[in-house]
């Protein structure tokens, strides 16, 4: 028996999240553990290393799956091509790894990098359609950039995070944000060591909304503080958002928290 | 009476080319066209810079209307926004401009350039699905560059013609071909006058063989003097060819060929 830890990349338009739905929508959990059965011959479910939503897009998406001893041994270096040709062309699996038995894609990350990307263009690119969040206005990154560090450090995100979870701990540490024009789009990268639900979307939300003088960037500590999720900006839409990096222990060695 | 040039960029991958077709396919043109009897009331006919096939992309493609004196006059730089709110996402006006009567978008451009892109990674980039062309393994950009330049200068450019083009005068000149690697992939750029039907995808489909060994880079100044367009290499498919620009006489002059 081992553990099999896949990076999966995809374009989320085409798909209802990442994971499983009982109705049978779309969804990448669901369409890659068809490639792995059709590889093997047998189905394996894969845990993922969390839950993107609709229309979120991933360039480094981690989900792992425990191959039984019995099961066909397919080299590592051949799996993604093999897994590739049985996956539709919105998503590939670029690396598979070997990690230990009781490693966990979601609770032994590290980090979580996200990025967020704004279009401030009178007109729209077509070629990212569906792939950003467009305004018809000039956004201000260096000021998006300066508001963003308020979100540095360990902080009650209660105020970034959308009804629906139902977290006890709501404490997450940011140890990376900026915002900056890359490619000529106005970019936010954010690094913590987890999210509540929306909270990357919430805090994009909120940094458009300081950009056009609509939150006061001096008010973000309160507004943080207050753990009112209406003084906070609104959640951006999902197209604009991509996991773009998860960090782990070195050897995939378990996390103690 | 005046004319008026647009810049549209568009993702050719919904659409059956530029050129509108008589079943009612879904083209630029025919879409474009559209947006402009939304707008004014009335409808205008384009005239383009080239006739791009299904599944080919355009940075900045370049077509031009008549406005008889009594249609209603929108301010330049808002005629960009008016057609982008009727357009649909994979497609949208760039830039609006006023040019002579007698300009035409074709017979006066001084060059076009259209850049080709190759991916040769094993594993595919789902965000560049349907927008390169793949190959599993690597290209060699640098053969490829070296290869590239035997195109350069005036040629009777029978040899890298489909079949279809009814055309005289087959000489062309390339002023500027190049094959780099670009954000990871291999990207054939090249400037000319003009081209022959499918000349650009010949082009790149002989420059893949030939970083492959199927074609004797040596050989093709004696390939391009056949006129043999068996002797060419495979029509690269359209999904990797942008039209990247089109390059006129200041003022829009009428060229003197």
């Amino acid at each position: 028996m081992k553990k099999l830890l896949l990076t999966i990349s995809y374009v989320g338009t085409g798909f209802c999240g990442w994971q499983v739905q009982a109705d049978g929508l779309r969804t990448v959990q669901a369409t890659v553990q068809d490639a792995i059965e059709a590889v093997y011959g047998e189905r394996h479910d894969l845990t993922g290393c969390s839950r993107t939503d609709a229309g979120v897009h991933a360039k480094a998406f981690r989900a792992a799956y425990v191959l039984p001893d019995d099961s066909p041994d397919i080299p590592l270096e051949r799996l993604p091509l093999a897994l590739n040709l049985k996956l539709p062309y919105d998503c590939a699996v670029i690396k598979a790894e070997d990690v230990p038995l009781p490693f966990h894609p979601r609770y032994d990350a590290v980090y979580k990098e996200y990025k967020y990307i704004f279009e401030d263009t009178v007109h729209r690119d077509p070629f990212m359609n569906k792939r950003c969040w467009h305004f018809h206005r000039p956004l201000d990154e260096s000021a998006m950039d300066a508001a963003s560090k308020a979100f540095l450090g360990t902080h009650d995100f209660s105020a970034f995070m959308s009804t629906g979870g139902k977290i006890e701990d709501t404490a997450r540490t940011v140890t990376n944000i900026s915002v900056s024009r890359e490619n000529g789009f106005v970019t936010m990268t954010i690094r913590a060591d987890g999210y509540l639900y929306n909270m990357v979307r919430i805090i994009a939300g909120t940094l458009a909304m300081a950009s056009y003088g609509k939150i006061n960037p001096s008010e973000l500590p309160s507004i943080i503080a207050s753990g009112d999720r209406n003084k906070a900006g609104m959640t951006a839409p999902p197209e604009g958002l991509y996991l773009t990096e998860v960090g782990y222990l070195e050897g995939f060695a378990k996390l103690k928290r």
